[in-house]
C-alpha cells in the first residue's frame, strides 16, 4: 500500500502563503510530520501559483528532499513546472498526473521518458469522465497500452480512477469499487491509487465515509491512496484493513501504529 | 442488514445476577437501549444457568416482549429451554443455533418445524470446525440442503460461518471473507450472519479491527451481525458501509444516525 501524503498543496488553507514566502521550516515540518504518520511518498502541488509554479515547484522539491531524502510525487499538468522540478529532483519522481487526454499525454510523456518517471494516470480522455464501468475500462485499457508502448513498466503505472460523490448519485460508491475490482483483475501488476475524500463530498460525517470507503477500496484492489496521513481515523482504518487482509506481515505496521497511539 | 443485539447474555458481566434475581427493569432497559441504537432483533442467551435455563429463558422472552413487541433470537442449543421459551414467545422466533452436528440437528429440528422458526445455522458438523474453504462450503451446502428438505425456506436460514482470530493465524481474516463471498455466490437467498468480535481476539485495539472487519464482511456478502449496538464505532462503520454500498436507500438510516449523534 503506497500512502501519498497530500498536505503540501497550495490549494489547502495556509500553504500558499508559506510557499510564496519560501518558508522552509513550515514546509519541512509538514513533510516530516506526514512521514512520521506513515506517508511513503509526499505529493507536492502548487498549481494555484500559475506562472510562478515552475520556480515554486523546484523550490519545494529542494526544500522537501533536504529533510526527506526520497523521491516525491510532482502533482502538476504543467510541463514547465515539471521540468524545472525534475532537473533538481533526486531519484525517480512520480508525475501526477498524466491522462488519456491527447494534448496532456503528448505534453507529459517526453518528460516521463527523459527522466524515467513513474506516473499517476487519470482514467479519462478528451471525452470527459466516463459514465459506465465498461467505458472507463476501455479508456483505462488504451491508456495502459499506450504507456507501456511508450516504455513505462506496468509496475510504474498508478492508475487513478476518478471517484465521484455518493451525495450526487448513490451509485457512485459501488461504481468506484467495481472499476477498481475490474482494473485489479485485468492488470494485476499495475498499481491503483486514488484520492478518497471525493466520495463523501456534500455528505455529513465525511471522515467516517472516507475511512469506510478506503477499507472497501483496498479490499476491491486499491494499493495506493492520496490522503492526509495526519488523519488518525483514516490511517487507523488503513492499518487495520491491511492487517485483516494479510497485507501487513507479522502485523508489523499495525503494532507500531498501536504503540504510537495512532489506532483510534 | 439484520442487526442482532447481543447484550442480554448471562455470560456478559452483570447480566447473570439480573436474570437470577428476575430484575425486570434492568432487562427491559437493556432491551430498549439496544433497540434505540438500531438493533432489529434481540438475542437472549442464558445458557450459563444450566438446569435453571428453561425457566430463565421463558422469563426473558416474556420480560423482553412486554416492551419490545417483536420476535427475538433464542440463543441456546438446549431443547428444553427452547421449548419453554417458544411456548410463550409471540411471533416467529429465530433459533440460534442449529448446526450440522447430528445430535444437535436432530434435537432442534422438531422445534423449528413445530413452531415455524427461523434458524441461525452454524457451518460445522461432528468433524469439528472445517479448516479449508472447500471443506466449510461442503458442510454448509449439505446443511442448507437438509434444512430446506426439512421445510425451512432459504430466506429463513441465517448461515453463521465461524470467524477465527487473526491473532492465531494471519490467514483467518481472508478465510472468513472468502467463505462469506462463496456462500453469497452459491446461495443468493440465504442470509449470512456472524459474530464479529472473534476476529480480533488477542490483538490490540480490538474495536478498530472489529469495525473494519464488519465493513469488509458486508462487502463480501454478510447481511446480518450479532453485535453490541451500543458500540458507536461499530454501528458507525455499519451505517457508512450500507450507505456506500447502496444498501440504505436515500441514506435514510445514515442521516438518522447522524442526527442522533451516533456517527463517530
Amino acid at each position: 500500500m503506497l500512502i501519498v501524503g497530500e498536505k503540501i498543496n497550495t490549494a489547502r488553507p495556509g500553504i500558499e502563503g508559506a510557499v510564496i514566502s519560501r518558508n522552509v521550516t513550515f514546509i519541512q515540518d509538514l513533510a516530516l510530520r506526514q512521514k512520521l504518520c506513515g506517508a511513503d511518498v509526499l505529493d507536492l502541488n502548487c498549481t494555484t501559483l500559475r506562472h510562478r509554479e515552475p520556480d515554486a515547484l523546484r523550490w519545494l522539491v529542494e526544500t522537501v528532499q533536504t529533510v526527506v531524502n526520497e523521491p516525491v510525487c510532482l502533482d502538476s499538468p504543467n510541463p514547465l513546472a515539471l521540468e524545472a522540478a525534475l532537473r533538481v529532483h533526486k531519484g525517480r519522481a512520480i508525475i501526477n498526473a498524466i491522462s488519456a487526454e491527447e494534448s496532456r499525454y503528448q505534453m507529459l510523456i517526453p518528460l516521463v521518458k527523459a527522466y524515467g518517471c513513474k506516473v499517476v494516470a487519470l482514467c479519462f480522455n478528451d471525452g470527459g469522465v466516463p459514465n459506465t464501468v465498461e467505458e472507463e475500462l476501455q479508456v483505462t485499457r488504451s491508456l495502459v497500452e499506450r504507456l507501456v508502448s511508450d516504455g513505462v513498466d506496468f509496475e510504474d503505472i498508478y492508475l487513478d480512477p476518478f471517484i465521484r460523490p455518493i451525495g450526487e448519485d448513490e451509485h457512485w460508491g459501488n461504481f468506484g469499487l467495481e472499476i477498481i475490482r475490474c482494473i485489479r483483475e485485468e492488470f494485476p501488476k499495475v498499481h491503483i491509487l486514488c484520492g478518497i475524500s471525493n466520495i463523501s463530498y456534500g455528505m455529513p460525517a465525511r471522515s467516517l465515509l472516507n475511512r469506510t470507503f478506503l477499507t472497501l477500496a483496498i479490499y476491491a484492489g486499491l494499493d495506493g491512496a492520496i490522503l492526509d496521513p495526519e488523519n488518525k481515523g483514516l490511517m487507523a482504518s488503513l492499518r487495520s484493513t491491511e492487517t485483516l487482509l494479510e497485507k501487513d506481515p507479522g502485523f508489523r505496521r499495525y503494532l507500531l501504529a498501536f504503540r504510537e497511539g495512532l489506532l483510534t
